[in-house]
């Protein structure tokens, strides 16, 4: 069908959604599945369940789109009007279908609800309409085209959507062009100056599409584009991502979307190490982020946190004198720290992180958001120091990553 | 401001909402905080990086909305378009703004990011605009009124807006009528369970509504009524809340929306308690969730994460025979994890979680998602035993929500 009609507007209709109750997950979901099929999304719309809003909806979306798919309004209750106004604007009659009617008979025989006369409502469809069966409930999806316009009706449930658009997706995908996706992961460089070394690569070609989207430390880039398999996608992708390797090729640890953790947890294993963590300021998050993949125990050695200086002094030997001298926060407290993990590990890899993660606790020569980081390995130690910028929450998180990102250096 | 403007649009910009890569968490986000303020919100739209089809939208929104409030676009990137197009449609200026240059001057200077040119198409807003600062980055937000319209730009990254909207909230906020909502907390019951024994409350009143949202062993009941203030909002609510409370009193423990690392974290606080944990199957959840909160220090005492037997065995001293005879998920090795566990660290309450989070790992006799947590206050052991439903995460997730629901019980 995409060979003729690629553009696709996506109208959610719900007051739930309007006052926040229900956040939104269905034009993202259809989104991914549309891409994937080689579709363009050109906009998503959210409207109440109101006639007049959703016809005006209709419109805006039908100026542009050659489809609009629509999503909730076909249950049984009043509020669910969303097939009499997509008949009334295609200017098509509703027309009872008989074979619903039986089948809903069977689903309300076969389970343990009652029929409503409201539920008949939901056997009336656009004169013409090709009906989308729903097998976990009474609201069936159609398809109907008048004109140069398909719209497409599904309901509102995410169960019942999804099970709809198994039986959407056979129509819709010709098997022909695909969205095909690569995500490069970076770290360590700000966004703006990574887009200083690379906007005019961005700007010099369109494709693949490239989307740049960053976050606390953490910078993704995706390079997109519709191809009929994936060496083609490659071969288009192959010159962006060589220019890349040559501009930050120092800050890009993943070319195919692998994540930190999961780099770190692969490296470990494919090289047999074990890691052990002593935690101040991340308080456990860094053995908490390893343990989120199931195997964490072939690499995972033993965790500590140890929040206040007695802990540090009575688990990890730390001398008193590193704290009063240096303090906590200090180059020579989490080589202190190490040596006690190693002590009590004899892991590979001890990593011991301490710092300042706020919003209180800070001091002029520590403010909030100083960490530093150290790693023992092989019997050598390296520090890193890092002045974060960010909430608690961030400074924790990227405290990890930061830790993270430079095992990962270490090892490859 | 709201008693001659109440109507809004939400205009979300970014094209990687439009292929999905992004769930678009703003639009639910900005409508919850809009309705809270007494504004009724008519659409959401979302719309790619292109000039046009941002402009369509804009005019598509203020057709019937008094305000358009747009997220993202506000970067330093060329595909920054928002100030340029809303300038654009309201047929204003773009000026510079030098006290923005400045700051951002200041900000690159205090923080370790290179400062460029780009950056400066961000000290542009149009004439007349109110600015509203963003402490998080270098992208300010701005409000800018024409005729009848008012429209106000966020920027897109979610920490950035939310500290962007503290500013705006006290412009759109004229004290008025308010959504006023209740949040409240059952845990260890299931959600149909919790349906069956309170739907006729559900069903018999409108006003206030209540929302009902679920998530692994949690659920949590939203009261809401649009009242002038709280004293007429909590005559609405007593009530209903009195009937939850007769119904299923046991399985609440909070009416304030309180959570439960919130509540367990505020009544050792008061009860001057310090805490340890020794975490298997969890690795460093529970001390990470409680160390989520600045000052933590009062309250936490030591963490360990013991992933392995040989680890049991050697920090917490767990004998050899009991990992034999029962294995490393029994009710005796969580008692000796304890025992370990408090002659390290002498706390007043010690915890100990091991499990089978899975998806390896079960046997017939643990199956995975078994789980055991023992509790040691006052010399006393408490063991609780669990077999949860659900993927590695949520058993994690939801054997941390065990152990300080139980932590909560025994201190309250």
């Amino acid at each position: 069908m995409q060979n003729s009609k690629n553009k696709v507007g996506i109208l959610n209709i719900g007051s739930e959604l309007l006052v926040g109750h229900t956040e939104n997950t269905h034009a993202g979901y259809l989104s991914r599945e549309l891409n994937a099929m080689g579709y363009s999304v050109y906009n998503h719309v959210s409207v109440g369940d109101n006639a007049d809003r959703i016809y005006e909806s209709l419109e805006f979306l039908a100026r542009e789109n050659d489809i609009i798919i629509c999503t909730g309004g076909l249950g049984p209750t009043l509020d669910d009007i969303s097939r009499n106004v997509v008949a009334d604007f295609l200017n098509l009659k509703l027309i009872e279908n008989k074979k619903i009617v039986e089948e809903m008979n069977e689903f309300f025989a076969n389970h343990d609800v009652k029929f409503t006369k409201n539920n008949l409502s939901q056997a009336y469809f656009p004169e013409g309409a090709k009906i989308l069966p729903n097998k976990r409930g009474t609201a069936a999806g159609f398809m109907v085209e008048k004109g140069d316009l398909t719209v497409i009706c599904l309901p509102g449930p995410p169960r019942e959507l999804k099970v709809v658009m198994e039986h959407l997706k056979p129509i819709l995908d010709d098997g022909e062009s695909k969205l095909y996706s690569k995500f490069i992961h970076i770290f360590g460089i700000g966004e703006s100056h990574c887009a200083e070394k690379i906007d005019d690569i961005f700007n010099s070609q369109t494709d693949p599409s490239i989307g740049i989207y960053a976050s606390p430390g953490l910078i993704k880039l995706r390079l997109s584009t519709m191809k009929k398999s994936e060496e083609e996608a490659e071969k288009v992708f192959k010159p962006v991502v060589d220019a890349l390797k040559d501009r930050i090729g120092e800050y890009i640890f993943s070319y195919d979307g692998e994540g930190l953790s999961e780099k770190m947890f692969r490296l470990l294993r494919e090289k047999h190490l074990k890691i052990a963590f002593a935690e101040s300021c991340t308080g456990g998050l860094a053995a908490k982020s390893l343990t989120d993949f199931a195997g964490a125990s072939e690499v995972f050695n033993l965790g500590i946190v140890t929040y206040s200086n007695q802990q540090k002094m009575d688990r990890l030997g730390v001398p008193k004198s590193i704290l009063d001298e240096f303090g906590a926060v200090s180059e020579e407290c989490v080589i202190a720290m190490n040596k006690g993990l190693y002590e009590l590990s004899k892991a590979d890899i001890c990593v011991s992180i301490s710092g300042v993660a706020g919003p209180d606790g800070g001091t002029e020569k520590t403010p909030v958001g100083t960490v530093k980081i150290g790693i023992k390995y092989k019997g050598e130690n390296i520090v890193k120091s890092y002045s974060l910028i960010g909430d608690r929450a961030v400074v924790r998180e990227n405290s990890v990553r930061r830790a993270f990102f430079a095992v990962i250096k270490l090892l490859s």
